[in-house]
């Protein structure tokens, strides 16, 4: 079997759409695949019907405010134009029937895809396990990524 | 005989510039190289002598429109500085005998570089076969990119 | 003894951090590492203690006044927002006990993780060998990157 991991460290609606087709392509051929969200990616994973359960200092509630809550509404890299390039974007995706970045996780997570979260970032950023969607497999730091990188045919940094 | 493949999903000039080197210099010493053009990086082949053939909805138009129209007009990811720091760059790389992105595609073509356009990109921008150069070995999906990837010693996302 | 490769192509404060995270966890599991600084990378290992000892043409004026003097002054390539935001990063860092740039360079050197950098960004960016901090190993070309990423597990291009 083969494997291919993704480090997911941009937070952006494209580059998760090409993560997301990549490791879905791959999971759906019977590939072994594991994601590990870093810095911008990890906010991707955050579930807003979710609250942190322990107080946060200011800097964890500025960054809390600021960072994307869950997959929904992110923005493209490029061509953002105050919005309308994405929305042109999410429309077209609508419109060929590609699926959301949620449609396209919820697929992965049931093709078995694995999703891990880098500690190191949660830390910095002041994000508590609990904030994070169920879809989240375990909360690692790089040694675990490694160790599948290690393994894999195929390593992308997106 | 080593394998290198390269997702190009930028369309950056700075980029390409970095891919293209990577994949002739790769090219020249026999590897055999595949690259994957896909979401911004798609644009890069079209060729602006050529037409869509078939009349294209709104979005397509706009999408035609706004997206760069082959290799020759790119800018900087950064310091482009409304054009001033992009074009320091394009009078730099030909002071120092840099050739140009559309003359490094062109050596690549020769040097037996395999240049592979996303079928879904095409789709979501509205792009057509026939609006493209004949630098362009087939019109693929993601699948296509993975058992090139499987096979290979190094793989990049750029 | 497994390998890694980075193309460190970007010249950003959080990109250098994941890279430098990656790169040390590696080098303290016992992996070769080897770092390839090119094109906006290729400044970070500047010293800015040094100068230049031959003179420099108007435009290789211009890139040494424009680019980074090291890796002391890095911004990050998202939500910068003039300064506030690498400001705050900078600060949870430290508050967190995380390393700077230079810090975990300076690990990563005691750890053996090697430190090439690009000869045709320097030619291209009119910089002399006797700006670069002694932590460089090498300057070379894209044939050594490819050679050391031939024989690598893993192959990153960030």
């Amino acid at each position: 079997m083969s494997k291919l991991t993704i480090v997911m460290f941009s937070g952006d609606l494209d580059k998760s759409m090409a993560a997301m087709i990549i490791a879905n392509g791959a999971a759906a051929s019977g590939w072994d695949v594991t994601i590990f969200y870093t810095m911008w990616g990890t906010p991707l994973l955050r579930d807003p019907n979710k609250k942190a359960p322990k107080p946060k200092d200011t800097m964890g509630r500025m960054f809390g405010m600021m960072l994307p809550n869950g997959p929904d509404n992110l923005k493209l890299s490029k061509m953002n134009m105050l919005g309308l390039g994405t929305s042109m974007m999410k429309g077209r995706m609508s419109a060929k029937n590609v699926k959301t970045i949620r449609g396209m996780m919820e697929d992965a997570k049931e093709l078995g895809v694995k999703f891990l979260i880098c500690d190191l970032t949660m830390n910095i950023m002041g994000l508590q396990k609990e904030e994070f969607s169920d879809i989240v497999d375990d909360f690692v730091g790089v040694g675990t990524y490694l160790d599948a990188a290690e393994k894999a045919e195929v390593n992308l940094f997106i």
